[in-house]
């Protein structure tokens, strides 16, 4: 095993909130351990152009509560290319890089696996998305916050909705993975949640409106993830205007807020925890791994066995959305 | 001149943040004084309704700091008829009603100088509405959180930018006027502010994008008011794309994020001086018109001349905008 | 077994973000379940003076996201005789009680002990404290947002502490036991964190001082749980104004900020179903015992082993506290 | 009038949310009207010592919504000494400095006196305290964010003030005058305040607590200014639990909290206008002024004038709180 003497960090992808908290911990648990650490900025673009610099314990002091990340991000078309990571390889070669820090997505684990199916450069991934569809962990960095920021979002929506007997539909992120809108759905108490897993969501949705209007409940609040099989926020609400003329019926995309932001407290420990765990691995003689949390336990995922994942939609939670809409 | 005993207090059009202070300070004020207050629900709707509760000190206990309206609000077709405000009249005189207040913006006042143009019943506006394009006040209620709202939530697409180097147009609220743009567009620091009150504004955008480009900036936000002339964001990130392809462009529509939550600390003060003022009025014989604040000083409006006003867009705050865009 | 018809649910002890998310969620099931709900005021001085109320769907609606407690808490000294207690049980059999579900924490399960040791009524309890000291569950109700609202708080007085060159001894909640201490000195990047159930966290403490100065770090957080057996945050920075007079040093006694507040969306997610949970125990005939969630699963512990705990400090924890510190 | 091409800015004093706003606005500025601007740390310290650093736009880009101040502050005994003083006028003619641009409070204002009447430097002072005891203008830079949060933490204490039926006496800062005590306790909905402007606080509180007693209030939240003349809110507390030992009394010190943070709108809009209104201010020919503003428009208030301001406790102040609390 080569000693581990001088690494390269980086960043890929959508930021989310915590990323910053793990790039401290990185530089913070390397330099505990005696190894250098190289930032690279930009992602996959900043390799291949050897965008490097140092990094150190001042490089990273005041950071841990910010927002996005103070690496730049981006996503890399020229890494999908054999000749796009054959020049990463050569900056990282020049630059004696023994071993590579990603944190990252779906995407970027892409990128590295195509990377170390070629290269012998030891590299360890950390799970970092606000939709949180990966597996080898239970929440990835962001997340937390994320459906933190919706909720106080519709917390504030459900005002308006409760001083005007109105509908909303409230469209949040998480691609074709349904995690942020059951949660923030359950947190909000919406009366209705469309996700992407499910399917007969409007049907569902439709009994529901008609349950709610018979109780006469005076706002209803219905949550939709962006990649919902039946439509985003707009299809559904204008299904819903065809069959219930009488609801007065509102739209909101909550966007690009749910990326940015101070990240919450479990997304800081998490990011800590991951970060100093990936240097760990490193030094246990690791490569080619992600870090995640699983049950509280650090856990070790090849990097080509991690996947994209899907909400599971249990009997649990159907019937846990069945009894706090009742 | 006929002693005030019992008023009518009403809440009507969209809700704002510190609609529930001001319904608390009008209560209350009321009692201190031996007035009784006869709650209204649902506006002008529950007026015409007869949805009337009594209000005492223990109903707007507690409510001060939250979003909404106790009482409901709504928007009132019928009211626009003749008959519908006959139908107001009669009920306010079958319940004893010596006068009214109503927290209100520019479409509920309209309302409220047809009824005052035929009825003799003493009548109050305060004026409420986060767009802030009402006369006779600095400020309207909810304009302050409002504001404050949408630049939190922009501090938070900011960090998303700043990761990116991309260009983010975010839309705000304000109706036709651009009070919400232009104070949000100072506040975070956009690079442009699009107005519904200037032209130009997307051509003034390209010379900024072009500098901006030039300077290398990492990342812009424009900040675009809903009612713009040259259109909402879609449109005009549209046209930015046609010309900057190399921009990596993002839409963001804020939307009713702004018109929830609890109310700021100018927002609480406002809205409990204006509601403890609108009872003084109405004890120094006053009636048919709105209170207001200006330069920190109470003022009277006749309610037939609060009316529509508009961004005042003088050399000012053009120098600001370019100077902090610099 | 009997059938359960008709159940109590009281809070007790002090207050936590999430109760009222609790509440809804225990009201909601029962009525899922066909099962009448009483509510009990004031937590056990309610009970013992038959201060009821009925619960509907209504009632629940809309508190989701709110702090404190809609049927209040309380101490009860009385609760704690067995006057008091018969008192209670005849005041239950009165009203048809069938079960009993109290959400509280380890003061509240003493007298649930006291209580079912003696009278033979289903009791079911669910864990709220900030404090976070109870077995039987990972993380009791409040406790994220607590720790949420502490490193918010200790975030603003970064601000200072970075704009001053200052150490600032920041005491936080949490009783005899670290759980909030530790999770907002790793989350706001604290140099030094004190709790009590370590010793030598004052020679520590010294040591790092000492270290930072001579790395001339521009400003000190040190994060001190309120029952620090070397003394609270006074105390210490006491301590250390005489062993470094060269600081210029601060204390802040964050206090009881930290126990209201909207609930975070861990908070809301675990009071749901908790709650739940509580009636799907008393429907599958269990008796006396608290429902928790350890790694994700919903546990039953009898609650007469139900205990006060603490923070176990093993090695991973401290030296995740030394590395990111460094 | 010699031309000014290049200015020297410091903050100094204790830090004020906005700082950073305002840094931004007088850099800005200054480039947009080619003026070259030197940076210097940590207050008049930095000034003796000739801790200078130049300043573009980049040094000042994306910090207008952070806490502090990135050019640090301090207090400087030094300075109040003619020597200390006279090593600053050296470091100033050494570096080519033509005017100085000041964002202080009153401490800081009285350095600047003694610096202007020995030495010919324009000099502009930007008011900035959060206590807002300062004449020259309506609001300095910080207060309405400081008040903001004090708010903000007492909606918080108020979540468990109305679960226990317990007293609350919160002290928020201000030093000897009473804005932020007033502010906040008209906007939390205080029963009582207790500001250092006005005697017989104690007694009006025995009198509200009566009242309030009486009338089965749950809960009392009381407003203390830390520089209250009957005692901070420690004394206060003890003084009302010997005379109402019926009460459940509780005592909360906000402390720091209250100067750090993002700051507010209008405190952004306020610490950008008079960054740029110094600029003019010095282009105009202005020396040894502070500008400031009063009811919308900038004024200028020459250095030798301003001073120290308390709040004017009118009777339209006492009647609003006595309405309030009703």
């Amino acid at each position: 095993m080569v000693p581990i003497n001088k690494i390269a960090l980086l960043t890929s992808g959508g930021d989310a909130p915590g990323l910053n908290a793990c790039i401290r911990a990185v530089v913070r648990a390397s330099i505990f351990h005696n190894i250098k650490v190289v930032g690279i900025r930009r992602g996959y673009e900043g390799l291949i152009d050897g965008d490097f610099f140092e990094m150190d314990s001042a490089t990273v002091s005041n950071i841990i509560q910010r927002g996005g990340t103070i690496q730049k991000s981006s996503r890399s078309p020229r890494f999908k290319t054999s000749d796009g990571r054959e020049s990463a390889y050569q900056q990282l070669k020049k630059e004696g890089i023994d071993a590579v820090v990603l944190i990252g997505g779906d995407g970027s684990f892409a990128g590295s696996k195509a990377f170390t199916s070629t290269y012998n450069i030891p590299w360890i991934g950390i799970p970092k998305t606000i939709d949180n569809d990966l597996t080898g962990t239970d929440s990835a960095i962001g997340f937390d916050t994320a459906t933190n920021t919706a909720m106080e979002a519709i917390d504030k929506i459900r005002d308006t909705a409760e001083s005007h007997n109105r509908i909303f539909f409230v469209e949040v992120m998480g691609r074709d993975a349904g995690f942020i809108a059951y949660e923030t759905g359950i947190n909000v108490g919406a009366e209705a949640i469309c996700i992407p897993e499910t399917e007969n969501d409007v049907q569902h949705l439709f009994t529901v409106l008609e349950k709610g209007w018979g109780r006469k409940k005076s706002s209803l609040i219905v949550v939709v993830g962006e990649g919902n099989e039946a439509g985003g926020a707009f299809k559904i609400s204008n299904d819903v205007k065809e069959k219930f003329p009488q609801y007065d019926v509102t739209v909101c995309i909550l966007g690009y807020i749910q990326r940015g932001g101070s990240p919450s407290c479990s997304d800081r420990v998490l990011a800590s925890k991951l970060g100093v765990a990936a240097i760990h691995a490193l030094l246990n003689g690791e490569k080619n791994i992600m870090v995640g949390e699983i049950k509280g336990d650090i856990v070790y995922t090849p990097l080509e066995i991690v996947t994209k994942r899907y909400l599971e939609i249990d009997l649990a939670r159907i019937e846990l959305i069945n009894i706090l809409s009742t």
